[in-house]
């Protein structure tokens, strides 16, 4: 049994479904408040004023401070081999993405280190990242293959991420991403790669149970939005839900595939444009937003505002890769959602808390501070939201507690 | 006597002067290096293979990381009271910063519970910035008045940061602010104002020996050229060197100012004309650029590289205040130069090191890992510099060393 006690602010989104319009920014805001964990970890009591004295509990004094949700960070692709330093000054110096990806860089040097590692590799140098995760305020995390792009590694990325899964304590959701990039071996047989990944490789992943969603990079020169229909639906077929890298670069009609196959989440979004809004709102779908890869990348920010506006619930991530994004930290991603999408801390806290738990199917049990929800919160170096927002650039998370249990300090 | 050992990357800046041109990103990068300093903290070997064993010596293992000298933040308004987040919500709505200091805020409200707030209190608030501070890598700062405004309080602004040197371990270096606004008191009494400044508190400041520098803002609707000028002579005459915020928003000539009263440092510098330019090269005077400000504030970015060419030092520091900077991570603001004044990244290293100390007049001292100079350093979470700036948004520090004893990890 765990209470947290003198909580200055308490700040949590509300409910089991993914909120947008003016839903995603009707957070409830409780001070001078307790919360009470059970046993089992999860949560079966909130209030305000003096919080309950129950023997035997632990007591965690929050000194004033503001208390959310733990961070999800519902868009990362954490198992990779190797880095690409190197190609920042390239960035710098104006080579472009093509030019590198021609000399052997890009992803394609990430699959070539990836298929390189060992299982045992891969999982060490994926709980590293957890680790400071952990530490800046994530307690769960979406985990996405595609960099093996042959059964063998794919499958050994998933396992890595399997392995990780309970051995240290940030929660993981993996997805399978076969269909990130063509893979050398496949050049000039767009349609053999596909179905490898249709035939063979999607049901050995859902065979093993090593993936819960299935995700198509759908981009000018990627897969097209006819192939990317042709992977989700398979992965349909062996019970893997959909999610959409979409309209990254160009609109070529990944945001409107993605309401009409009633994918959970599509990602990116850059570009996409109104009628691809207007799906996702009628299919559904949760917009993963990635403000610090347009940081990064120096591209433009999306359009949250219009997504919100049309009823899509925007959720934000971290897309912490080794190519467009380096950075794990969520906290970073919700300043820029909030400096450069003009998102509204109540806005971005829904999109990093229960939006992002919606994203990977788990709002029934995460993303709020509710009773009958597990006990993931964070006790924040903040007297309220507001300040959280406001001290941009440093760690604000003081403490880290995943189902019931202090895990980070 | 401390050795440090087993160092991947030693990456410095060398001698006792700013560099710039070429010599702003001609850093010494010794591979597999180790370095030797004295009982008294003082550097008195580097080299490349086997470290010396010597009896007694305490050993750091840097576990095959990047060294580098601690970082140097040469502009902040450390010592302020109250904050003023809610002040972010008015701007994310829109309204415009006269708006909001028309109504009481902005920075005179700063100044009113800077006046409020006793010595102790000061310095405990401005001792919680510092520890962060440190923690992620800064071991010397400058911290400047300005929130005063008033003989009484500006002394006690400068007291607080005088107590607080020497009781912690990030050093600091004061300068007077007194004309960083026109307080309320001396409104339509410009005259007054800075007749009170190099009559009394200049002299009383100088005479108390607690501060070093002399700074103005000059800007429109702040201090003028003219005034500016007044105020960096009376400030000379008693001791006090010159450095001034200059073309922040309006070029009304404060950085050939600079240039001409051959000013220690000039800051901001966002608008600096080719001719304010050409005069601070002339004048020796280093640019302390502050990108954090640009990128909370969404103005335009210095230009650093034209700087660079003209032969002007280029530092880089956080400029964290309560009110268009509320961020005190040199590491995001070094990520920040790097991506978007396009510096490389060992052209920041000697802005945030051997440029920075040079704007605070500690070059002689600090700023470098060379034989002689005292020993600052960290033990970075990367193997190289350029890792450093690829994986931005975490802390990368893992060890800090303050004349050569380890006082963060």
């Amino acid at each position: 049994m765990l209470i947290v006690k003198n909580i200055g602010q308490l700040a949590t989104a509300e409910g089991q479904r993914a909120r947008s319009g003016d839903g995603q920014g009707a957070i409830r805001v409780l001070k001078d408040a307790y919360l009470v964990a059970d046993d089992r970890g999860q949560i079966v009591q909130t209030g305000t004023g003096r919080a309950p004295e129950l023997p035997g509990a632990e007591v965690l004094d929050a000194e004033g401070c503001l208390v959310t949700p733990g961070l999800v960070d519902a868009h990362t692709h954490l198992i990779f081999g190797g880095w690409r330093a190197h190609e920042l000054m390239l960035k710098l110096q104006g080579v472009p993405y093509l030019e590198i990806l021609a000399a052997g860089g890009g992803i394609l040097s990430t699959v070539r280190a990836t298929r390189a590692a060992s299982e045992a590799e891969l999982a060490e140098k994926g709980g590293k990242a957890l680790a400071k995760m952990l530490s800046l305020g994530t307690t769960t995390c979406e985990c996405k293959s595609g960099y093996g792009l042959d059964l063998e590694t794919e499958l050994r990325q998933l396992r890595a991420v399997k392995r990780l899964n309970g051995s240290q304590p940030v929660e993981l959701v993996s997805t399978f991403l076969g269909a990130h990039a063509l893979p050398p071996e496949y050049a000039g047989n767009r349609e053999g790669y596909v179905k490898l990944l249709t035939d063979t490789v999607i049901p050995q992943v859902a065979k093993e149970g090593l993936a819960e969603y299935c995700d198509v990079f759908c981009e000018t020169g990627v897969f097209d939005r006819e192939e990317a229909e042709q992977i989700l639906r398979a992965g349909q077929k062996y019970g893997l839900r959909s999610k959409i890298h979409a309209d990254e670069i160009d609109a070529i009609g990944g945001s409107q595939l993605a309401g009409e196959l009633r994918a959970v989440s599509a990602e990116h979004l850059i570009a996409a444009p109104d009628a691809g809004i207007a799906s996702m709102a009628a299919g559904g779908t949760v917009a993963v937003l990635l403000p610090a890869t347009s940081f990064y990348l120096e591209k433009p920010f999306a359009r949250a505002r219009a997504m919100i506006e049309a009823g899509v619930p925007v959720a934000v991530a971290t897309d912490f890769n080794p190519g467009s994004c380096p950075c794990l930290n969520l906290q970073l991603a919700m300043s820029l959602a909030c400096y450069k999408y003009r998102m509204k801390p109540e806005e971005v806290l829904t999109a990093v808390t229960l939006n992002a738990a919606a994203a990977i199917g788990r709002a029934d049990r995460l993303g709020t501070l509710e009773p009958g929800k597990q006990a993931d919160l964070l006790i924040w170096d903040a007297p309220d939201l507001e300040h959280s927002f406001y001290r941009f650039g440093e760690n604000q998370v003081k403490t880290v507690v995943k189902k019931g249990a202090v895990v980070g300090r």
